[in-house]
């Protein structure tokens, strides 16, 4: 009975320890038609080697979510087996594009603790890494979780790192090559440059999906996430299963084309909550705010700062009267992606 | 808020006008996998590399559906948005086959308009063409819609173009270099070659398939097919989400390989009607009558044309005494296939 | 209606028939995506190229039991169509790794019959061995079912197969070129090595999967396997769709990399039963017993035999006061792997 994995407690986490993740993968084009499948993913950047070749790549790369659900997952059974609560993403980071071939692999820093004062439990800070086989590093992000502490040892030495607010404009990384000096509009879907978005701007997504036990759960294996509350009915007492906030990240993104069909990659993710649980039956909803704009050096390559906002109701106040989030509220990324200019 | 597309409506189409469908697409073994995954799609030639290249092809082409889902998607925001029925096809053609690699795009053209007596809608017409990276076109079908008309606006002149009642059997094309002069017809399945089929013959397919929700979703997205029927449980008072019609045909089509082995490659679509609405729940059965059969230039290569009907019931009367489809029925499809002779 | 394949009856079978089963199938990466998202399969050597490197391999083959789903699939429409059960399989054995472009075939030999004392059904044991397109066997196994004898004609001679109760650990094959001389037990997932098993040890592996009708169908049809129970809600009288059980077998061998990450390559199967039949709602656990330990000749490869158990409730006692698998029993499953020493 005590060769499974009964992942790390509070207690087995101190700073400056580094975790190798277990399992790397190889990614291909199977794993994109999945991505395609599950998501109404339109990207044209993401869906057409042509498309892409335009752009200056030299084919199309994995949908931006793909390599963050791949690495996330690789950290699950170190990081988050015993997670109370994800609460938080920081710093990240797309280093790289990955294309199909590529194999990613992960590790982890951790790089803060702090014990609640109940002491049951306590805050980790990891920063994760994904690499490709080439040893060029490809993502970097980090992530906060509540752990739970079963022993009664000592609290360790609070540390609490300093993370961005946002990934400053300078410090997006534009993949190598990358030009929009001759995008075709057209063929992305929209007309919408950069210059046509205003800061502050709001824009509906329209669409909704209905959420099924079925994809969420091949969302959720696809990236080897092994959190057992994503599929086991019989885990909760109202057996119902908790659905990965990953799957509810790449449905908005998704959604969000309509109206964003040019906010091509996500070069950074700047923070983002989960807001509120969500289960199969709920219909996914999403809305954007403009939070900022920047140049970057690449032709034609303009950067979006976004607010992302997944709803499992209509387009509603983020918040209540208190400051909670409403409770229809699923999700709040706040992330940077590339446009033309 | 206005950024999302609406889509458009009777009055943005004229005669004449040709759109360029956004989001060109790469196709990989990934697509292919996923569409054995929801469909029980057997063809020896679009399963086997070996198979297809015994039958003077490259490597097997990715299934003919495939081709037809993919630039069907593509249209769906431009053409079929704010459809209120899919009213036809006619003068379908696959003009060249598609490989794994290859990337697709599609535009159409408007060939006829007419609005409907009551001012509220009309009919639009549109020839759509599916192209490789290659400038080669795979595909060519025409499309009817009845799509709604907002505003009071004059009505258009009314066009109404003339369709072929079927593809002529000497305007197929075959795929270059297909021959079916050693078909090994133990690895395809079934004994029957054209010379076993009679006119008028009815085969019953036998075979049943209980659509769920995840399935048809999943389908569709993978066609990056955007109709908000087919995803939103909150779009129809009833809860319920309207089942793409392609989807019952990819189904249907699956299911007559049993009987129809050897009716190995699509060639040419006549025409097709989605004669009631499917939903998760229903399980589909099919049946198929030969309406024709003919000879090609391809050594070994013969032509069939079918009827394929898709049930949600037993095998029954296509029609009922007023000559309206029956309610059991889904789908009447008039096509061609290539089949060893 | 005589087209159709009404499957093989008992009196269709004789010792020594062979028959070659249709449709070859060229597996790709798109069959291996679609095989980590329906089992939370996390095998490195099936995940990863550079690991599969590593240890070898030209590359990350295909999961091994693809290789098997595959084979048995082609199977289905010869042998089980009209099977009453599945009664076991013997002798089977991996002969060589199958990798994404690879086109598989299968043929089985009729090695046994014997006519149930009733007249109405038979047992009919076959050998069936899957090839891949360079003529090299990839996999061998004996499976025997019970099948209908609808007519009444004289019973043939029985004749029943020696079968050995279990493959040799000296027959097992050691896939060309594999080593784990320098295996990397940290990105595997678990450090256990094969001396850290012992005989009768008992793993709990802990963690569960409801299944959905979505994903079982989804399975069922990506290795062409025909079975009408599988997907035709109206077959049974309960309207129940009876679960394909090589998902139980995928899904529980999947759940036992929770502390048999290092049991990475299935060579051999010794035998097994579908105890109990397995529904949508279901909730799969695993368990697994250590029945035997040997090495082999490769460098740092040993092998463990184990016995998989797949239940849809907790750890229970396998067999009840009867002998009989106790109800909730699913699977009870006899294989060999390859693990580093």
């Amino acid at each position: 009975m005590t060769k499974t994995n009964a992942g790390r407690f509070f207690e087995d986490y101190s700073v400056g320890d580094v975790i190798t993740h277990a399992v790397p993968r190889t990614i291909s084009g199977g794993e994109r038609a999945m991505y395609h499948a599950l998501y109404p993913a339109r990207g044209a950047l993401y869906s057409s080697d042509a498309f892409a070749q335009r752009c200056g790549l030299p084919a199309s790369p994995v949908d931006d979510l793909i390599t963050f659900h791949t690495v996330f997952g690789k950290t699950v059974p170190d990081v988050s087996l015993n997670a109370v609560a994800n609460l938080g993403y920081a710093e990240g980071r797309w280093l790289a594009a990955v294309y199909p071939g590529d194999t990613l692999t992960a590790r982890s820093e951790v790089i803060g603790v702090k014990q609640n004062s109940n002491g049951k439990s306590g805050v980790v800070w990891v920063r994760t890494t994904g690499r490709n086989q080439h040893g060029v590093d490809v993502l970097s992000y980090v992530r906060w979780v509540m752990v739970r502490k079963p022993g009664d040892g000592p609290a360790p030495e609070t540390v609490i790192p300093e993370l961005a607010r946002a990934v400053a404009a300078s410090d997006l990384i534009v993949p190598d090559g990358l030009s929009f000096a001759d995008y075709d509009a057209t063929l992305a879907g929209e007309p919408h440059r950069l210059g046509d978005y205003k800061l502050g701007e709001v824009i509906d997504h329209v669409d909704g999906v209905t959420i099924e036990e079925a994809e969420h759960m091949l969302a959720t294996r696809l990236w080897q996430n092994t959190a057992k509350v994503h599929f086991d009915a019989t885990h909760r007492p109202d057996g119902k299963r908790l659905i990965y906030g990953g799957h509810v990240i790449s449905m908005a993104r998704a959604l969000s084309f309509n109206g964003l069909a040019n906010a091509q990659m996500i070069v950074a993710l700047n923070g983002g909550a989960h807001a509120n649980p969500c289960f199969a039956g709920d219909t996914i909803r999403a809305w954007s705010e403009v939070l900022d704009i920047a140049e970057t050096p690449a032709p034609g390559v303009g950067a979006i700062r976004l607010r992302l906002v997944a709803t499992k109701g209509a387009l509603t106040a983020l918040r209540d009267d208190d400051g909670k989030y409403a409770p229809d509220v699923l999700l709040d990324l706040d992330y940077w992606a590339l446009m033309p200019v």
